[in-house]
């Protein structure tokens, strides 16, 4: 059993903490530059939740792409690419009953998609 | 209007074949590395399709991920890794109402998931 | 031989576009999304170059990420993640003595990252 | 200042543990695909180590390409599309004095390119 060998020197809150880390840090690097419009972002969003809750110790994902941007930025081809600034997710993990929440959110005073633990048990 | 800008140097064919062939390349890369699993692929299928078909001279995209692959790969986790051997796509473009299909799959004699052009007008 | 078996239905001039194209699609949405600044940027332009110059049919690949977009932005973390605005890039690619040169430049006037075809033989 | 304000809910331990996962997240889905050839892949080393290194926390990332797999499969292109199980990595991620290190390999019995934390002060 791989969790006996290589996961006995950190605590399941640390190890709860890993695996939603892992999983903030492959879904931004994933996703972002997909091709996105207001007519395909429910299928993205669906597809971003779908795989990325297959990840170890991943509850549940819930991913928010900004419409307000995908309405507001006009060219003539009526897509963008996704980039960190559209994304609103958390991503819920557990081991050994233990629960917490990783955020990504954009922040505009840091002018960067920031990543954090929201909640902890 | 960029048409007439960029692409007065190339013929519809060609560019029909250029476009088709930028798309095929971006879903590749876009998309490989993506966890999958039986119960994520349709979801995924379905976004590749949504987002690359946003793009310039794009009329549809057909995303077949190989279930036999999934099915007979176990491992603990339960789900791979997208690769390009899961992959058969076509990519019908069009320009100026001549349409191309750029087709990728996967040739076991070559070891390599190939892209090429499967019809044209 | 694949060529002779998959590509006999189109010219050379064809190939050569759609062997450029794939790769200027590749060369995107491979890289877009990788953290980036002025210490790094040289050691990114030459993986972007050598990888992809590995592609069917490609004799070079010319990369310059925009310097002055790395200094202006300004955030507490000091990198940025690559965009398709901050790219130039020039993909030669070549099939039976045909070159012709792919180009992906950020132009205002469309908002977006415009690949075409610069040059053809 | 963004740790006072996000990170004052986890310990250091769990802060260098939370950042080491992300960067390794990252790193497994911005560059799995990238074409790599025996040519290639110490540009490609150095470019995934000097990108990676950006990221908050992180004091060294060390990349292995497994060169055999380089050598061993052939095909008629002489190149691969990285995957997990060519990949051998050490992150070392740091917080206010407490350094851990997050480890990837590719894990036989398991089938599996495993992340894990290496060791913890």
């Amino acid at each position: 059993m791989s969790d006996e060998k290589y996961f006995k020197n950190i605590t399941p809150r640390e190890r709860a903490i890993f695996e939603g880390a892992i999983t903030m840090g492959a879904l931004f690097h994933q996703f972002v530059g997909t091709p996105v419009s207001l007519e395909s972002v429910d299928s993205l969003e669906n597809a971003i939740k779908t795989s990325l809750e297959l990840q170890p110790c991943i509850m549940h994902v819930d991913v928010e792409i900004n419409r307000e941007i995908l309405k507001d930025t006009e060219n003539e081809y009526h897509y963008l690419s996704l980039t960190g600034d559209m994304l609103d997710v958390r991503v819920v993990s557990e081991y050994d009953g233990i629960k917490i929440i990783v955020r990504m959110e954009y922040v505009e005073d840091l002018n960067y998609p920031l990543m954090y633990v929201e909640e902890v048990d």
